[in-house]
């Protein structure tokens, strides 16, 4: 049985007491968020364990980035592929992407596409970004042209992250479709691959679902196949063949375990994958992060006062209800979201190793960690904003335009 | 509850009495073929009566045509509300289309854009023909480029029936959505309006079909909203809003029931439809004509001698066993094939009705009416292949070319 038929099962028997991991909606079983190893097994990937970590290094000569050395990156489908085929100086490329949402970003959408730009700077190859428009149309209350809209005002915040402009194509579906035949006609070799029983069982999707929806995944699973990209790989002898390495959160999944079941029957690749933990909501790991909801995020266009009090005001606190009582006992580093947010943000493992023992230990009280949070988080979103309102709407047309992309290897 | 709630329940109780009609399947629980009348009951749909046709005639001072004189065309959805804006001087489109399949059409092929060539002179509107590559891709087993391929040799084959290269526009779904942005996005809007469950009831669909197939029906929609077509439409005021006239045979029926359920949803116009019965196989009406059995239909590109050989070998004769039986009983025009063809293709009505009173008198024998039906059919025939060696790939690329018609109203 392949994949997909595992999956399948794996998913249907999901009953109370599991989280549900889906790309439309998250929510665990217990307070303390999501079970990631359990979801592992449920969804059939592996653990990104120490020795894959020395290979990755001992191959780039690179120390690895904190995201993957403190598990916030933490499973994986092939990623010894990808690595095989650095080693071997074989092409490969990088597919990530986003559902283009309010205009503005949080914090919690940057963390692939920081994780993205190491992974670009690391191996030196290509990356596409799939803009989801018809995503957000299909599942909101929005406008088809609005959606299209956001779509590039995300662009200018995914440039901001500093990706390369000869390395780098950014797209939106709705456009996309326009500006490349392969695209569509991918999308509807896929779409002739999967079955409503399929899609029902990986996603979850009910007979009642407009068929919109059920017909998306193909829309998702598309930019993992190197042949809906011919402008990038024309240099290449194989260009139908290039595999990709997708980052992305864990609930993303679902549709790349579609799009490994489909890949071979087209005569492509299986993309391989590099998963993310979710970022946590202000409220903690509990509670869900939402666009819609101001006071649950830190977004990229607010201000440093704004952040200063967000943090202060709503960051779930792992500390006591005393300062005797904290001195005493210590805070719990494992649900406190100021804490959190460090390791995802403070690179400096040395000093996050210190503020965990003085938070721990009831040295540092929580008002001390918040104001480490604010300050570490205040001058990156400073620099991201000034980043973005340097990037002018010729430069997001230039990302957004297919072309040959700079290559290492061929 | 709209249309389309009707008609799932008017599908979903057919039994095994019924005659199952949808797009890609015609069986007759009768032996004299599909029961006409009962149809129009179950789809919901309204019979031409002779009213209509007055009015038909008395707008447009036109003879009707035979096809619809002779209730060939004997159904519609809202055929007044075309006559209406004819009457107002106000503007309309037609919409007709085909599936491409094997290289060369046949005979029953023709039968909806003979009557279409026909309302395009008769109204002097602009016509727009959908080829459905994509379509043929996902039901067949074939490849995405060779279904691509039939579509443009079908074209030459449509062009052929003398269309007016000024007023009408022909298209591959798999080249338009990449030439227009504004399709691509009708066939999304209309898949976010269409759950599972209709298009289940509308089209028969199972859980083991696959999710192109399950939102394909929204392309075959997507052509009769007029804003799908901006340049054609660009010198109207209401551009978005122009209606449209769609004929085609019952089949087809439950694309645009789906259609002009969602067609208000989208602020845009419910087409009107005009409904022909089927064009009977050579073995009769009981029978399936198949693209794939080269002795079940007469093709566009055999020659007079096939012509005349597969006339009388295969053309399911509503004769008596001897001559003798024959002249004391006479035939049966009602299951006679070669005499349902002459109503398809002789003009003539007087010549017809000879012929009818001849053979079931008895006067007339199988052989003679074979004759007459083959002396037709080969100059007809032979023109349309001469017609059709002479249009050039450069002359599809023109038809085939996004650009203004010419409109009469505006």
């Amino acid at each position: 049985m392949g994949e997909l038929g595992e999956n399948i099962n794996n998913l249907t028997i999901a009953n109370k007491s599991e989280d549900i991991v889906n790309p439309w909606h998250v929510s665990s079983a217990s307070d303390k968020g999501v079970d990631y190893d359990k979801l592992i097994q449920r969804f059939g990937c592996s653990k990104i364990d120490s020795k894959l970590i020395d290979r990755f290094e001992s191959l780039t000569g690179k120390r690895i980035h904190h995201l993957l050395r403190r598990g916030i990156f933490y499973s994986h489908r092939d990623l010894h592929n990808i690595l095989n085929l650095y080693e071997q100086e074989k092409p490969f490329y990088l597919y990530t992407g986003r559902g283009p949402s309010s205009q503005s970003l949080h914090l919690g959408h940057l963390i692939p596409f920081i994780f993205t730009k190491w992974l670009q700077d690391t191996f030196d190859v290509p990356l596409v970004i799939q803009l989801t428009d018809d995503e957000k149309f299909l599942w909101k209350d929005i406008k088809i042209e609005e959606a299209n809209k956001l779509a590039f005002e995300n662009a200018k915040d995914i440039i901001a992250c500093g990706f390369k402009e000869d390395k780098t194509f950014i797209f939106s579906d709705l456009d996309f479709i326009r500006l490349c035949p392969e695209f569509y006609r991918n999308i509807v070799k896929i779409q002739k691959c999967v079955t409503y029983n399929q899609v029902k069982g990986i996603f979850g999707f009910t007979e009642s679902d407009v068929i919109g929806k059920i017909s998306f995944p193909a829309v998702q699973a598309a930019p993992a196949l190197s042949s809906s990209f011919p402008f990038i790989f024309s240099n290449l002898k194989s260009c139908n063949k290039v595999p990709c390495l997708i980052p992305c959160a864990i609930d993303q999944d679902p549709y790349f375990r579609m799009t490994r079941d489909v890949a071979p029957k087209l005569n492509c690749c299986k993309p391989s994958l590099i998963h993310a933990t979710f970022f946590p909501a202000l409220q903690g790991a509990g509670s869900k992060m939402s666009a819609s909801e101001v006071n649950s995020a830190i977004f990229l266009t607010d201000t440093p006062k704004q952040i200063k009090n967000k943090i202060n005001k709503y960051a779930f606190s792992g500390g006591q209800t005393t300062v005797e009582e904290h001195r005493a006992k210590g805070g719990d580093c494992t649900v406190d979201v100021a804490y959190q947010y460090l390791t995802f943000f403070l690179e400096d493992d040395e000093k996050l190793e210190t503020i965990r023992k003085a938070y721990s230990s009831g040295e540092m009280l929580t008002g001390e960690l918040k104001k480490i949070l604010f300050e570490t988080l205040q001058p990156l979103i400073l620099e991201h904003q000034e980043r973005r309102s340097k990037i002018t709407d010729e430069e997001v047309k230039l990302f957004m335009t297919p072309r040959l992309l700079n290559f290492k290897f061929g």
